[in-house]
């Protein structure tokens, strides 16, 4: 169950901006802030927060019970799918408040049909604030909580690393090593995977945003895994790429060179660097062995309710890290028509360094 | 590969419309148009059309590759995570043409953030063209080739449920169920399900937006499958309720009621019936035996791409259903504390009534 103090947080912060009215849309956000975790698709999901008044829910009819199970203590209004939901919405808040001149909005969420619909309601209000950066901010600092549930996540993700190094043999396709480990997670009751598990083996591996195919795994091949679950709302990834019979030289040097890089950024990973310093310095490594332009991605992403937050680690972000913070640490090196290599594993910054989410070793590992 | 029949009409659309540029941001929306279909999520994917040049994609520079696998014939554009991706798009833009008074955005999908990007490039524009209803309306008539992947998306979920239903005894829990039958076709190459796997047993089926639990099935109990696939970017979505073991009256009643309801819907839908007339052909059978307050969901969504599009078959909604159309037909009776039942099949119109993608039987069957 939410302790709500966030959500305390957001009420004293639209005091603060001197906002009427804050309307949530993004369901993560709303996970966060009340324990209800739901994607509601086309459907309208919504939390309204005000300086001086009880927040209230508003959801389809199909989910108000379920509301209502996480201990949600305020008001929780459903619509059925033929009821105009703006127009519920704006009842309870007119309802609440003659006070809606000002309101907060998640411009990075709402889409411009929704916010039409919303203004509809409220045509002589303004919409000039935009709360997607303050919820940010709070989102990008885990708590203890949170920092637990991603290391349960990442301990099915180790797991899941286990199981599938062992289905890993010559003439094995990629989805029957997807489909074992997926299976044992399952049979553990791990259902949801937090992205399509990618096993790419060989030349395959060099096409970074590829897919998992029926190809077979081949002798004297490196064989990349990305993978991870979702742990009670919270994910895992991580990366792993291991050797099936004898490696050559170059796979070898790849391998060794993004160890390197990888290891080099975990060690850097501490409050006060900028997320553009650590990138950095996993690329130099990279370069220095020549292999910089085959290294085509950021050195990581935010992560926590998913793998798309923040903080960005990539050139161009001076954000300086701090302590909470979680993202990932994936340093790449992948040549055409030869082999793909990365290594990933997800930190938080702790009072002086990192800390990862998954143990599995990334010293290379013959399987098979 | 894409024939760009589609992707024609909405050039002539926006000649049509006196539009400029017509920007398209729904990755589904491109996937449809272009035939290349990968969610971005933070990252930016746009198709941009003109009435009188020809059309260019613009995308991360890791999917750059994948768009030209694709045959797509014309320019594609990829941006680093660092770049500003809105500015390029706009050189573009300007590169082809010096006309770009008047837009047509998709306002279903831009959200203001990435609105606001697009006008800070284009100030002096007018976005007042919303391509929504328009792309909608392309998408919601099936071809004949969509109509083959929505059958061999069907054909999987047939044999998902042979699987699960074999899997089904006293005792089992319900993740197992949903584990058995996806590994099942994970072997068969089918690694991405529509929506997480719906397995509940008992009064748990009482809830028709709970989540398959570690709850055990029991002797005497129905047991709601509602389960689907992707093929080849399009899905499968079908429930089917069993027995295990001996059903009392009540359970047997309500089965019978679902089934009746359901199959005077699949006879009644053919060109010319409304989609709240669909509707209501259901709900009457259900309200006249009694469980009108059970049933308490619209009958149906239109699906495709997604299990979220049109035509949606509800109260209110007065379109005339026509040759082509895809959605489900979906009735279910809820009794809290009792048990629940689902049947459903998605279909398309054809000329003279309508044909499902899936065929498992509906008549009532008993596993274990």
């Amino acid at each position: 169950m939410a302790d709500y103090t966030q959500l305390n947080r957001v009420r004293q912060w639209t005091n603060d901006q001197g906002v009427n009215v804050a309307y949530f849309s993004n369901f993560q956000t709303i996970q966060y802030l009340t324990g209800f975790g739901s994607d509601p698709i086309e459907r309208v999901l919504a939390l309204v927060v005000f300086p001086d008044q009880d927040p209230f829910l508003f959801c389809p009819a199909l989910e108000v019970e379920a509301v209502k199970d996480t201990g949600w203590p305020f008001g929780v209004y459903g619509y059925l799918d033929h009821e105009n939901a703006y127009a519920m919405i704006a009842d309870q808040i007119k309802h609440r408040t003659d006070k809606t001149t000002k309101w907060a909005i998640e411009m990075g969420n709402l889409t411009i049909e929704r916010f039409n619909q919303l203004h509809e309601q409220f045509p002589t209000s303004m919409f000039d604030t935009d709360a997607t950066d303050f919820i940010a901010s709070l989102r990008v600092i885990k708590t203890p909580h949170e920092i637990e549930l991603l290391n349960a996540a990442g301990a099915e993700a180790d797991y899941a690393f286990e199981i599938g190094f062992k289905a890993v043999a010559a003439g094995v396709p990629e989805q029957r090593v997807a489909a074992e480990l997926q299976y044992a997670l399952m049979k553990r009751g791990v259902m949801n995977m937090s992205f399509e598990t990618l096993i790419q083996a060989g030349a395959h591996a060099a096409e970074p945003h590829g897919a998992t195919s029926d190809h077979k795994i081949e002798n004297n091949e490196l064989v990349l895994f990305d993978l991870g679950t979702v742990h009670d709302g919270y994910i895992s990834d991580a990366s792993r790429t291991v050797a099936l019979g004898t490696l050559n030289e170059k796979q070898a040097d790849i391998y060794k060179v993004c160890l390197e890089a990888q290891l080099a950024a975990m060690d850097a990973a501490k409050p006060g660097i900028t997320a553009a310093e650590l990138d950095k310095v996993a690329r130099d490594i990279i370069d220095h062995a020549g292999y910089g332009e085959y290294f085509i991605h950021r050195l990581g992403h935010g992560m926590g309710q998913s793998e798309h937050e923040y903080p960005s680690i990539m050139e161009g972000n001076d954000l300086v890290l701090t302590e909470g913070m979680c993202f990932s640490i994936e340093p790449g090196i992948y040549i055409p028509d030869v082999a793909g290599v990365r290594i990933e594993d997800c930190v938080h910054i702790t009072a002086d360094g990192c800390e990862p989410f998954t143990h599995t070793s990334k010293e290379l590992t013959y399987v098979g």
